[in-house]
């Protein structure tokens, strides 16, 4: 755990050292769970972006994008659920003033209880050495059982309330279990309210005409309101998708853990349109080609796991997660949900409008069922990044820091060294990048010994350093070498195109699926 | 004008047919001067985006990009002086409530007096036939005189009353005019107002801590706030730029002319930092190499104009405007700014932090000038729409709607036909569409006869049909049709990649700059 928290301190830091991420507005102190993406993020963002993109859309004869509004009628939000519903439980401390979500509250109570059933593991581990069986421990350990059947208890007790929303129970477990405010310590507490998560504004400047909106929170509905649209002007017949990437924000209360979490975040979401009954089946086929999209990328097979949902949302037939392992623990990377006709169906109810399709094979109309994949791309960001740093110690016992960042995905490619700034060196190495940057991005760096160079490039996550030395002069060979192994090799200039392409190039990543 | 008029209802009507712009959320009859890109409108958008990023970011080793958030502390729009000064002058009808700008129910005005001119000219004309000149007319006409001398007086008045802030004044003058309510007719004014554009929204549930904050009503201040953090984590020397392209939101009173003006726009900025006293050069060149770039998509060299403004935004020490000739006439496209230190220096005054750069040449820290190049993307969605959309009469007498949209640009690359929809065609149309995937946006298309296949990709904006014929199954051959020229040539399939590649490749596009 301490190392963990260590490693998710260093992504931060090192993201902002290295132009991925700023604190947004940092400036002006700050504004809490927000962020900026720097001169590096944005590349990465984009990559990764692109590379679904094409993965999804481009592959894919049968699904086509969308870029919808972030603003939308607020009508949508009436028939998604989302005014009604899209809450969080929150609770005042009337001494601190100070606001929480309550069930974090209690589920940060659980948390410590969960800590101690570890301390009790470790302690017996140490007792018993090597012959330490830890699942028959947890199995027959008196005090451990407790730990767990408590811990049990109270989720199923906060789980039931908040499903009948008995908002008057979430308060009095919280009293019962004694939870303090964590900042003051007061036990003073109000009663516990639902909080709209959703964003307002207003549109137009007459007291008359103006309209109450929201920020979208889901891209989803701004596929779903174009579903009729898009299926007729591009002649779409089912089964078939709309994909579509873009902006998202919610009013999270405690909004933590970096770009995790964020109150304005992206999404690349994809809906597809099916045949009512044939939702399991395309529900397995998606939850195995988005783990194939991930695993292709070769950030380690064991670092997945799937998750599937027991509580289902109102809209849900049958939802799974694809877990990603974070620096603070295995967490949703991405959903896969069955989400039927619910949003067709309720989109037709409130707008009086048809969402049907007309099936030629069936001879009639139907309101298609839904499988959706949703992943947030901040999130995707994260995995990609905390994976990627590491710490490596070398031969000679010093240390170096790489970012090993898939190549179809680092920000820049290549850096374009002369191992000296003199002897026409540095105008050969310019020369390389004017070449290059016609397919590439790519950059010059001629500051520094070329070793340091070569640190500073790891960092950064460029997957090959070129330099031009004085044999380059002679013969036009230069040193390429690879971030991953530092092995480097010469090779004649004429080739680098070709070698950068073969290790870059989104066609021999996507053929690994 | 007639014509103007209705080729832009075409390009609304045309844009909606084959899935380029939806009205957002039509199923709710809309939202006013909000609207969705649809299958074929996300690519072209994508591909724009994609071929400024590159000619800006990629091609130039000192210019990096970003992508901030929407969200910025709210301090940042005291700075930029948008909270003070960024404000439409309203005025409502207290019979209607209905509420206009009041500038624009002025320039209306002023527009149907010019259009009284135009009339003249087109009298004079029938009646001089051949041997008129109209420069001459324009000039001694005692009646045009009069209109021209009148609206220029109606402009003047209008702009100084506006420039001092008096807006008693700029009532008077639509009493003085008799300015009626266009829908209503009634003259029942209220005062004149300023009305602030940004759109507001609150940060955080608890009313305590709820902050208010806006949505960015330009993306150029995520630039200027992250200026320290890029150059410095950038290592960024002057003259550098800092590029980016994201959404903006302003609370338009009067949105219209389709997606020229809207309420949510997406932008595409680069905020150029150099040593004070080199503003004039660099303006120049940007304004030189800005221009290029426009004209490198093939549009017609005719279809744009600068327009150096006289009158200076409070930022601005130049500024100068590439105009397009769009379907309602010539109009800003893209802007050119001479922004001086405004922006930089406002942030050092308001946060308190240094936004200074060490430069190792002078010795000396300073805060540097910049020179912004500052595009909408959907602005030029529409130069490029409008532009290429055209009927054409053909030999035969017919004519066709052919989009003709720039290869590089366009949505989808190639169209693969089957001649029928037998004898084993359309397998082999398939496994073309399979290879051609990987490199480009390509689609299979089988319904109807090949006559109406061709014609309804010509008004898609596909640049290549591919038509699979039973000659494809003795020699491997098949014909490819040019979208533009509509010739056909009979190519090997293993050509194909090539062909296409050669006529859609970025890297040609931006060599004609």
């Amino acid at each position: 755990m301490a190392n963990q928290d260590e490693h998710f301190k260093k992504v931060i830091s090192h993201a902002k050292e290295y132009g991925y991420v700023f604190p947004s507005s940092e400036i002006y102190d700050g504004l809490s769970a927000v962020y900026d993406y720097g001169q590096n993020g944005v590349e990465l963002k984009k990559n990764i972006r692109d590379y679904w993109w094409k993965a999804m859309v481009q592959m894919n004869e049968n699904i086509v994008g969308i870029d919808a509004a972030i603003f939308m009628h607020p009508t949508t939000w009436k028939a998604s659920g989302h005014v009604d519903a899209f809450n969080d439980p929150l609770i005042d401390n009337k001494d601190s003033k100070r606001r929480y979500r309550a069930d974090v509250l209690i589920e940060d109570y659980v948390a410590k209880i969960e800590a101690k059933i570890d301390k009790e593991i470790t302690k017996a581990k140490k007792r018993f050495g090597e012959s330490f069986d830890e699942e028959q421990f947890v199995a027959t350990n008196g005090r451990v059982i407790g730990y767990k059947e408590k811990a049990e208890a109270i989720i199923k007790r906060m789980a039931a309330s908040l499903e009948k929303e008995d908002l008057a129970d979430v308060k009095s477990l919280i009293e019962e279990l004694g939870i303090a405010d964590p900042e003051t310590g007061s036990k003073n507490w109000t009663d516990v309210k639902q909080f709209n998560l959703m964003f307002g504004t207003k549109l137009g400047a007459s007291a008359d005409s103006a309209m109450d909106l929201y920020l979208r929170p889901e891209t989803a509905q701004g596929i779903f309101a174009n579903f009729t649209n898009v299926q007729k002007t591009g002649r779409m017949k089912i089964p078939f998708g709309i994909a579509q990437t873009g902006k998202a924000f919610r009013n999270e209360i405690v909004a933590r853990q970096f770009i995790f979490r964020m109150r304005e975040f992206e999404q690349m979401e994809m809906q597809f349109f099916i045949k009512p009954g044939t939702q399991l089946k395309w529900y397995e086929h998606w939850k195995e080609a988005r783990l194939k999209w991930h695993l292709s990328l070769g950030l380690g097979e064991e670092n997945y796991r799937f998750h599937d949902h027991e509580k289902l949302a109102h809209y849900a037939d049958a939802a799974s997660d694809i877990e990603f392992k974070f620096p603070f623990g295995f967490k949703e990377l991405e959903g896969i949900h069955s989400r039927t006709d619910f949003d067709l169906g309720k989109h037709e109810e409130f707008s009086g409008k048809k969402m049907q399709y007309f099936d030629p094979e069936e001879n009639k109309s139907y309101v298609p069922y839904v499988l959706e994949t949703s992943i947030g791309l901040d999130r995707m960001f994260l995995a990609v990044f905390s994976n990627s740093l590491q710490e490596e110690t070398l031969e000679n016992d010093t240390t170096r820091t790489v970012l090993k960042i898939p190549a179809v995905l680092a920000p820049t490619k290549a850096a374009i060294l002369p191992l000296v700034k003199k002897d026409g060196l540095p105008e050969i190495a310019r020369q390389i990048v004017e070449d290059l940057k016609w397919d590439f991005m790519v950059t010059y760096d001629e500051k520094d010994a070329v070793g340091r160079r070569y640190r500073r490039q790891d960092a950064a996550g460029t997957p090959f350093c070129i330099t031009v030395d004085h044999q380059t002069k002679e013969d036009h060979t230069v040193t390429i070498r690879h971030r991953d192994t530092m092995e480097q090799k010469r090779v004649a200039i004429s080739e680098l195109g070709a070698i950068i392409k073969e290790e870059v190039d989104v066609r021999n990543w996507l053929n690994k699926m």
